[in-house]
Order: structure tokens, then sequence, then C-alpha cells
């Protein structure tokens, strides 16, 4: 599978992907899933991929060279003159749906579906940086204040983390830390997201990506945010007391045994068919 | 939607359930999804079940009188009666096949899956504790030494604290934290699960459940664990030192960028099809 999240903040952009790939569990490889279009001082793009390889890959393939029509009849638009990251991430659409054109017939003959999902943030010249996450029909929805993060691929472990910390004023580097702890619950939790990671941190106003990091086991911060939180956690988890469902309660600072107003103790089964409170 | 975790310990076993449930998002209602068989002194028997309502509630109510046969050709085995818990999952098998062979054609025909995953567990006589996990084709799988929990539903954003702290020897009332906790990050994280939960905690020989409660928004130990979970990740997130960037990275305990000796740092993608390292 697939796990990256891309992050918008106040101060910059974060992404972050793993690079492993399967075609059944008897079938895993490495590939990288994150790619960089520059010209630097003018734009810098990211581009993080999820889904069916063989997609994602003509697609970031034909992206380099894709055009969509000029509103005013002039030259086309491409990833390389696009005055917005919004028309950038048109002609990403464009791309998406051309390898769909191509390929689309017969994956559904294969009964393959047209499986792919993107992320894809930057900054073009004077423009704030945006993030978009795209979808498999080529349509697609940008990050805003309330939501400052997309996820693609296997999203669910590592949610709860981002839920709690990001908000559009954290730090880059936290939020990067925060990525990062995000992945390791990942790897954690499903075999098939796994290292390398490509970790890229985007200052707002740069125009070029200086900060691109490839992470394997033997990264000394990751191995650190590895073996650190796994322990802090169960060191938090161990300081919050212990329910206590002593008969009365009254001793406990936070019973637990309470009575709800408004939903009854569940009642059991004995014997068969009669039911008591 | 719906999560449930069934947790087989040394001491005992732990079950909690969430109570939402949803026929669309605009259909959202309460309905409990434990259910407690029980002859005290003899059995004590507890079901959480995800999946569709109709086909969780039918299978339930038809559990109560289920017969299977016995394989000496004496009295057929129902819950009541079997010697094993093994004995007692069959016979909730054949209560979900039953309700299949009643309702499974005519969901086919609605374009509707036979959806339904159930955790069963308990102790009879003297045999040891045991937790099943039950599939909607009927058959089932057994907790074991090395995996001792069973989660349904929406299981993912709540695994990675069950993951790093259950243990068969975790004490029951630290497992009943654990899966309130792993409970809180799944509620934050998802909708389609709601209050009020169902938890109960059996001790290991009791042959009936003393410790149920049903907690609700009100209940001052869910309200403890929700607001310090939330609180103490955030200040263990705050205490892991920030990644260091800095050119030589010399200085920094646990550098970040340290190149790979296994992969490249990614390439970026300049100007039209031109590459550079």
């Amino acid at each position: 599978m697939t796990y990256c999240v891309g992050i918008r903040l106040n101060a910059g952009l974060v992404f972050l992907s793993d690079s492993r790939t399967n075609a059944g569990l008897d079938a895993i490889s490495t590939f990288r899933k994150m790619m960089v279009y520059e010209k630097a001082g003018d734009r810098c793009m990211v581009l993080l991929s999820a889904g069916n390889l063989s997609i994602s890959q003509s697609v970031r393939e034909i992206l380099q060279v894709e055009k969509i029509p000029a509103p005013d009849g002039g030259e086309p638009i491409t990833i390389w003159n696009a005055r917005s990251m919004f028309d950038a991430t048109r002609v990403l659409g464009a791309a998406v749906r051309r390898v769909y054109e191509t390929d689309g017939p017969a994956l559904r003959a294969a009964g393959i579906d047209f499986n792919c999902s993107m992320i894809f943030g930057g900054q073009i010249g004077d423009e704030g940086m945006r993030l978009f996450l795209v979808y498999s029909a080529g349509n697609f929805i940008e990050a805003t204040r309330e939501t400052c993060f997309f996820q693609v691929g296997e999203s669910k472990y590592g949610k709860p983390i981002l839920d709690r910390v990001l908000t559009p004023s954290t730090p880059l580097d936290e939020a990067a830390k925060c990525a990062l702890v995000s992945m390791d619950s990942t790897l954690k939790s499903n075999l098939s997201v796994g290292l390398p990671l490509d970790l890229l941190v985007y200052r707002n106003g740069d125009l070029k990506a200086e900060r691109i990091v490839c992470i394997d086991e033997k990264n000394p911060y990751f191995k650190m945010i590895h073996d650190t939180w796994g322990q802090r956690l169960r060191e938090v988890f161990e300081g919050i007391e212990h329910p206590e469902w002593s008969g009365d309660g009254a001793t406990a600072e936070f019973p637990l045994m309470v009575e709800s107003e408004r939903y009854e103790t569940m009642r059991k089964i004995t014997h068969p068919g009669e039911k008591i409170v």
C-alpha cells in the first residue's frame, strides 16, 4: 500500500511519503512516491501519489509535458508556465484523464479499478502556497485553514496525531515531526507501508526545495522518534489512573461506575429467552 | 459505523463497544452492540457485533434458541448447554448461517452485502476463558497469546495503542483503560462511531458479569481519559526534539539529514523533461 501526507501551514509546506508497493502480499517492492517539479526562483511543486503504480508513474511522466488550453486562446498551460497552483493542478487533472483514456478501458476489462489519488502542492511566483488533493477522475479539492492537511493511502492509523497537533500556525519543524510520528504509527500497524521515507519541507517564499531527505532504517532522527514515541506513549498511558470499580465509587477522583441519566446499564440474557435488568 | 474491541488476558476478558449506527449519513441512531448471555456460576458469554444491524439483531435473537447436532447423537448443543466456548461459538456460527439462509438472497437481490462480524468470548465451567472472531460466513478464529485482542468495525484509528500496550499479562484495569483510550482516538477521528459506550470487564473464574457500565458523555472517568490523553499526547510530542536541518548537522544529537547508504536522495525534475540529481 502507501502512506503519504501533505501539510499546508502559514510557514510552509511539509510532504512525507513511504516507498512500499505491493502487487499481492508476495510481491513487495520499493518505489518512491514523491516527485519534485522545480524551476528555482520561479516555482516549486511537489507530487505525492497513491494507488495503482502503473497509473501514477504514467501520470508523473505525462505531467511534465501535459498542456491544457488557455482561456484567452493564448499559449497552452503547462506546469512550467502556469501562473497559479490552481492552473498547475488542472494540468495534473488533465494528465490523470489522459492516462484514463489510454489505460482505463483495458484496466476495466481486466476487472481493475482506475485507482489513483495524489497530493499536489507548492508555490508559483508571488502566489501563496497551495495544496491540493487530486482524485482518480482528475477532479480535486484544496486545503484550507480549517483542514490544513491531506493524506492518501493507508491514512487511518496515522490520522489521530495529525488531528490533535496540526493547525495552520504550527511551526514547520513541528509539523515535520508530527508527520514522522504519524508515519511511525502507520508503519507499526500496517506492513504494507514501509521505509525508506522521503521528507520534504518547503519554506514559504523559497521557490525551490532545499530540505529534502531520504530516511532509511538507520536515520538517527527517525530512529529516535520511533523509540521515544512508543516508550513515552506507554509512560503517559501508565500515568493515567486506572478505572475504579469499587462498589460505591466514592473514593475515586474520576469514578467510572456512574449511572447514565440517558441510557440504562446493559441488560443480560439469562437462560433461554428470559431477560433481566 | 461501529467500533468494538474484545481482549483476552490471563486475568480476564475486556469488552468495549460503541453504540452508533448509520444508514447513510443522514440516518444516525443509537443501538447497543453488546449482549451478555449468562447462567451465573455456570457460564458467562459476551457478544459484540458490527455490520448490518438487521443481521446482527437477528443473529442475537436466534442465538438464544439455536441448536447444532451433538457429535454423539445426544441432546443438541445450545449456548446454554455447550460444554466449551468452541461449541458455543459453533452455535453462533450456525445462527449466522440461519440468518443468511433467510435474508441472504433478498439482500443480494437488493445489492446489499451480507455484512456481519462479531466478537464472542467468555467462559464455561472449568474451561479457560476463550475469545473468538466470527465472520459473516459463520466461520471463526480464536485469540491466542500472540494475538490477544480482536476489533470489529472501524478498527484502524484505535489499533496503534492496543498494539503498543496489550500483552496477555496486562492487568485487567490497564486493559480496560487501553480499550477506552483506543475508543477515544476512534471517536475523535470517525464521526460514525459514537457514545454511549458499553464496557464489560470479566475476571477469570467469575462465571458471571459484575463489572458492566454504560458510559455516556458525562462519565467522569471517560471524560478524564478524553481530556488527559489528548493533552499528554501533545506534551510528549512537544518534548521530542524537533528535526535539525542545519547544513552540517553535527550539532544535533539525532541528526535528520544523514545520507542513506541504500537509497539516493530524491531527484528533482526541472524544466521540461530535464532531470538533475
